[in-house]
This record gives C-alpha cells, structure tokens and sequence, in this order.
C-alpha cells in the first residue's frame, strides 16, 4: 500500500423496488430473515434511484457517511453489519494509472468515506432504505473488489434493510426467505429481466399526510408479536401466491399479475390492522385510489391497473400498457387535480412525456378533464385537491450499475469530501 | 273469531346491540347461520331503541308495513320467513274487555298491520335492522300469545337479521353459531343482565361519512367467498375469545375485556380489508379516534376505553366508569368540536347530563378545553371541526319489553293506521 495521500473510489446507481407479494415479518431480527417469501418489480433508476460515491484513502481517519449531504452516524448495527461483511470479502485492488496497490488485508485498516443521495425525497416512503442499502454494498463491493454474484451481495444488503436484497436485480425479482439459521440462503434471485415485459407503466400517487407513520422496522416487529393472522398469512397464504405471481410473470398474465398483486398488498394491510395497536399505513386518499382502480378494473370485464401500497399511503399503481396509463393518468388527474397554482411538469414527474400523449402538457389540459364514466356517481366532484402531492411515471427498471463518468461522483476526488 | 271491526294491537320497545366479539360471514345465507359465535353489549332502549306497534284486524285486507312513517314492502324473504316462523307459533288470544276471542288457527287468515320507529337516524349506521327485527319478532310474539322464551323468538329475529338474535335480552349476550342444518340451535342466550357491570359509560361518535357504504349483508358474503383469512379468524381466532370474553365479562375485567374488543373489532376490519375487491368501513377520523383511544390507554398503563367499530366509521367507545367517561368525552370535544352554531345539547345527545359533569354545559365550554398531555404532539389542532355529526351518551342497558301506555302506540287503534 502507497503511502501517498491518494483517494481511491467508486460511483454506483441503484434502484429502488416495489414488492408485489410484501414482505411483512421477520423470524430473526438481527439478521433480518423474513417469515415469508416476496417477489418485487424494480424501478426505473431514471426515475427513482440512489446514486452512492464510496472512498478509500489512507488519509481517512475513520468511517464516515453523509446522506442527501448530511453527515450520518455509521454505528449503528446495520451499517456495521454491512460494512463488515464486505470488508471480510475484500479483494486485491489495483489501479496502474494512479499507481495505488490495495491488499486485500489492507482493507482492514483502512478507512471509508461513503455518499449517498436519493434522487427522489426521502420522506416520501419510497423505499429509500431499500435503494440506499442495496446501493451502499453494491458500491463497496466494487470498490473492494468483492469476487461475489449479485445473489450474494444481495444477502450482505438484507442485513442493512430487508427489501434492499431485490435491488441488487432489475426486473422482476424473488426474494426467497431461505431455512438456514445464518441466513446464507435468504437471497435475492432474479426471475426475469426489465425487457421481459416492458408494456408495463407504474405511476406512483405520492400521497399527502398529517399522520406520523409507524416504522415499518418496529411496524412489523408488532405484527409479529401480537397479529393472530399474520403466521397464517406467511405459512398458508404467501407460499401458494408465490408459486401464482411466478407464473403470472412468466406468462407475462396480467390479470392473476392484477389479482394476486393487488389481493396480497390488501392482506399486508390487512394484518397491519390486525396488529396491537393497529397500524394503519393507508389513509382516506389511499381507500379512494383504491376504490377508483377496482370500479375500473370491473367496467372494462378485465383488469387494466394493478395497485400496491408499502408502509404509507402512496399508491403504486401498475398499468397494463401505455394506453392504459395514459387513461389512468386522465382519471387521477381528473379526481385529483393539482393546486391551482402547480406547473404539471411538477405535479407529473418521472417520465412526463406521458403529459402529451394524455392532453394535459399544456396549461388548460386538466380543467377540461371529463370523469370516468364508471365512477361518475361514487366520488362526487374535483374536491380532492391537494390530497396527492405529486405523480412519479416509470416503468420496470434495470438493476445496479457503476457510473464511470467521474462527474456524477458525490465526493471530492482530491479531499474525499462531498462535493 | 268476531266478525266485527276490532282493531287488536301489541306496541313493544327493543333495544340495539353493539357487538365486542363480531359476528362477520355467514355458513347459510337463508337462514342466516354465522361462521362463528359472537358476543355484544345491549345498548340503553331510553337512548337508541325501536318501537314496533303490531296489530290485527279481520278489517285488514293484506300484510303491511311502516318504516319510520314510509309504508315498505314486506315481500322480502327475511320478513316473510319471521313473520312465518311467528305465525306458525300463534297460541290463542282473548281480550275479555274488547270482547276479542282469537282462536290458534284463525291467525293463519287474519292480516296484519306493523309500524315501526327508530329513536335514532336509520342512516347513522347503528345497527337499526337489529333493533328492528328483534322489536318485530317480539311484539308478533306477544301479539299472537307466542309461548316461546327470548332464546327461541332469537331464532327467529335472526332470520330476518343476524344480529337481531342478540337484541332480545338486555346487558351482556352470545348469540351461539350451534351445529344443526336447520338453525334451531343458533340462538342468543343472556351471560349477565345489564345489572351486572353497570360501572360502563358508552359514548358513540356518530363519524360524517361521504362514502357510500357496502352494506353488511353483502359485504360478509364477499369476505366468505374472497378472504383467505376468515376461514382462520372464526375457526381458530373467534373460538378462543368467546370463552376469554365470557370470562371478562363474568369478573367484569375491563383490561382484558377491552383487549378483546379492540383486537376483534380491528381484525373484522381486517378481514373486510382481505376482502376482494376490499372493503373500507373506517375512514381517517375512525383511525384518529383509535389513535387518540390507544394512546390515552398506554399513557394510564391500565385500560380505560374500549373501542370498537361495526360495518361503517362511527367509533363505539366502552369507558371503564363515569369518571373517564367525562374525561373522554372532554378528550373527543377537544379534537371534534362542534361546529360554531351547533347547540351543545344537539351535538351530546342520549344521557347528556355527562355534559354539566364536564364543565360543558355552557356554550364556552369547548373553547376552553385543553389537549389531553399524552397525545399533544401526534394530532395537531383542533382541525377536525365537522368530521364528528354528533355523539351519543349511554350505557348497557335492558331487553325488549311492552309499552302499555297507548298513547305509545304508532298505529291508531281505531283504523289500524299509522297515526
């Protein structure tokens, strides 16, 4: 190892993930194995992602982190975890243009400063912890030069945050709860690409709400502890839609994709209200959305939108096609329009090329929205104005990536500092 | 039988019931026979009861009916299937002073005439067909001379409304699922009359809903034939609570018993959640109103109130004595005033003299009340002006019984008409 005061790193991009067979429930808390299996979509990074710069220098005196630019504390076990499951798969590291030689003992003594931003806000209950960690160990293993396959690192991102084991794939992925008591088998695999059905357009309602929400960490310890359904939800239920959602997928079926998605994120929610004292994640806009996709869904005879919700009130709706989202774009908008004074490339972000094609890029566009015919009587008027702060159009989504272009590095080359 | 105009008539007053372990699916629609047994409280008759006038009159050509002063079909097969189980019942009547002598037979040929009233808004949600069914079953009964116990007319009242069974005692009831094809074991017994635990104050928040409801028949029949956690909750779940509940009730142990109550009414909930497509029946204020009930109930260590929610938003809420009564009701004012123009004594309908113990009997009342300390910081304002339409003060009460006051009567004794 030089002695010189070098700063050796890495720039990684991670995306983040929607579960549709959730995962709710863990059998051990250190290591974070769950009760059950789930399988996930992965979202575009373009539109939803974590971007991590991971550095090593010897001039670093001790592991630091500074998330969306603040600086973090790493004590806690979960970075620790990660970070020490990593460090032990070190490799050699060489870089001949700079002339910096790593050992792979080296790695012990060595410090690291990691930076990591979301390019989406945090508090949006977006699965920001499943990007971050996933980001964070896909990251170091590149920088460490970690020889493992990405099932594998997917085991190191679960003891960071359970859901950040399906980030590591793009596409559609399986997250297999595993038997054994190390948790070496609890893995990420993936089940198909992101090209593999890529009719598929999600728009996210990120939805608007006073309500402190419960973690889902000590949200799903409760479940544990007191929920009488939720151990036959993971025993008798999961495994039967697992096996289901796997074919779906295959066959690219969108009506058992629709039923089964929908179905499990109802019962997810269903056991966080059977949970002491009750957990509830969804609120009053979540219930309309859902009530606006099932009138919908029966109208047309087959199903044209899936819908799903994690630990919060947003609602990941999961259209069949383009056309499909175009339409469904036109009846949020038309339920709930923005504030009078919001730009539309503002309340519709993501891949708002999707404005044009629904009418709506110019200024006019939502006024003139006619309702749904299906659901004219049952949501009275435009009276749900703010209820939605912002649409995210996406669609699946490639897995992790290093980004070589040395200008999308959060840290300063030089110092090891954020830029 | 005399062929003269007589008018005969019975005018009966029944309470309602709120369940605390809930009775939610049934195993025979025809004959409404439930999944598994339930458990509920009678509800004061002085505060929310039906009166029912039954009559009969060789002047009456056809069977009729009148809801709160509309005239109804009775062709539907709930009513025709009581008003056949009664009929087939009928013992003989005399009325030596009106000279009225009807034989066993003759009621097979004689029509009737049958007014009822709700002392409370049929749309509010509280469980009027129970009431309702019960009140016409047990006014018929005494009508015709029916020599049958409550436990064998509840059979009957659960033909044309489940939970009607349960309305024909008073204090504390199980309504038991039984075993045979026909029904006939499915009956409500008395586990302790309203004597018995007579310490509890119930305080109803009748909750402003936009949304129109699933009705409970048809909701129930959706969670049988959807939700794959039903079959679990009623027959490993429910069986379990009934005998702790018994229990409860019989040691009047409120900490278990509002364990119990909170627990079954948030899994029914989740068990409409489960249901495909789902089911709301709470909305955001039900959820604040168990926020704010679950954070009073930790803050004291031991139980104080019990909630529980039917087949709609109104919160039910079960104090452990008249003391926390008025400091919940003060807590409820707090978060759910009334709106400015809305008189107190409108707003707090039922036993409203908890009012003055309150300190809220003046029209500044409200305004000066302060937040309770353990839930300051979660819900901010009082921002939830209007999503309370009114509360109702009452307590376990007593079972049906006859009006002998004529002036009670709904029918005109001369004309058999509503009056």
């Amino acid at each position: 190892m030089a002695t010189e005061k070098w700063v050796f790193m890495v720039t990684a991009q991670t995306p983040t993930n929607i579960a549709v067979i959730k995962y709710w429930g863990k059998r051990d808390e250190a290591r974070i194995l769950p009760v059950n299996d789930s399988i996930s979509v992965t979202l575009d990074p373009d539109h939803l992602c974590t971007v991590t710069t991971v550095a090593v220098s010897p001039a670093f005196d001790r592991d630091r982190m500074w998330l969306n630019g603040k600086e973090i504390s790493l004590s806690g076990s979960r970075y620790q975890n990660c970070l020490r499951e990593i460090r032990s798969r070190a490799g050699d590291v060489e870089d001949k243009e700079k002339g910096i030689t790593i050992g792979k003992k080296d790695w012990e003594k060595l410090h690291l400063h990691i930076a990591s931003h979301n390019n989406f806000p945090t508090a949006a209950g977006l699965a920001s912890s499943a990007a971050g960690f996933a980001c964070l160990v896909f990251s170091l293993a590149k920088l460490m030069n970690v020889d493992e396959d990405p099932s594998h690192l997917s085991a190191i991102a679960r003891q960071g945050s359970g859901s950040a084991c399906r980030s590591l794939f793009g596409g559609f992925v399986k997250w297999t709860m595993g038997s054994k008591e190390d948790g070496s088998d609890s893995v990420a695999v993936q089940l198909a690409d992101e090209k593999h059905w890529d009719d598929l357009v999600i728009i996210i309602a990120v939805v608007s709400s006073q309500q402190k929400e419960t973690s889902s960490t000590s949200g799903m310890r409760e479940s544990v502890e007191t929920s009488l359904l939720l151990q036959h939800r993971a025993k008798e239920v999961v495994p039967k839609r697992i096996l289901q959602m796997e074919e779906a997928i295959k066959n690219r079926d969108f009506a058992s994709f629709t039923q089964l998605t929908c179905t499990d994120s109802n019962q997810f929610h269903a056991v966080c209200l059977d949970t002491s004292p009750p957990i509830f994640y969804m609120n009053d806009t979540s219930h309309r959305i859902i009530s606006l996709v099932e009138k919908w869904n029966r109208s047309e005879g087959t199903p044209q939108v899936a819908y799903t919700f994690d630990a919060g009130p947003n609602a990941v709706l999961i259209a069949r096609n383009r056309k499909v989202a175009v339409q469904l774009l036109q009846g949020l908008l038309y339920y709930f329009p923005p504030k009078s004074d919001t730009d539309m490339k503002s309340y519709v972000v993501g891949d708002n090329s999707i404005l044009k094609e629904a009418g709506l890029d110019g200024a006019s566009g939502v006024e003139n929205l006619q309702p749904p015919p299906e659901i004219k009587d049952n949501i009275g008027s435009q009276d749900q104005k703010g209820e939605v702060s912002y649409f995210i159009c996406t669609r699946p989504g490639k897995g992790p990536i290093v980004l070589q272009d040395q200008t999308q590095a959060l840290l300063d080359p030089e110092t090891g500092l954020p830029k």
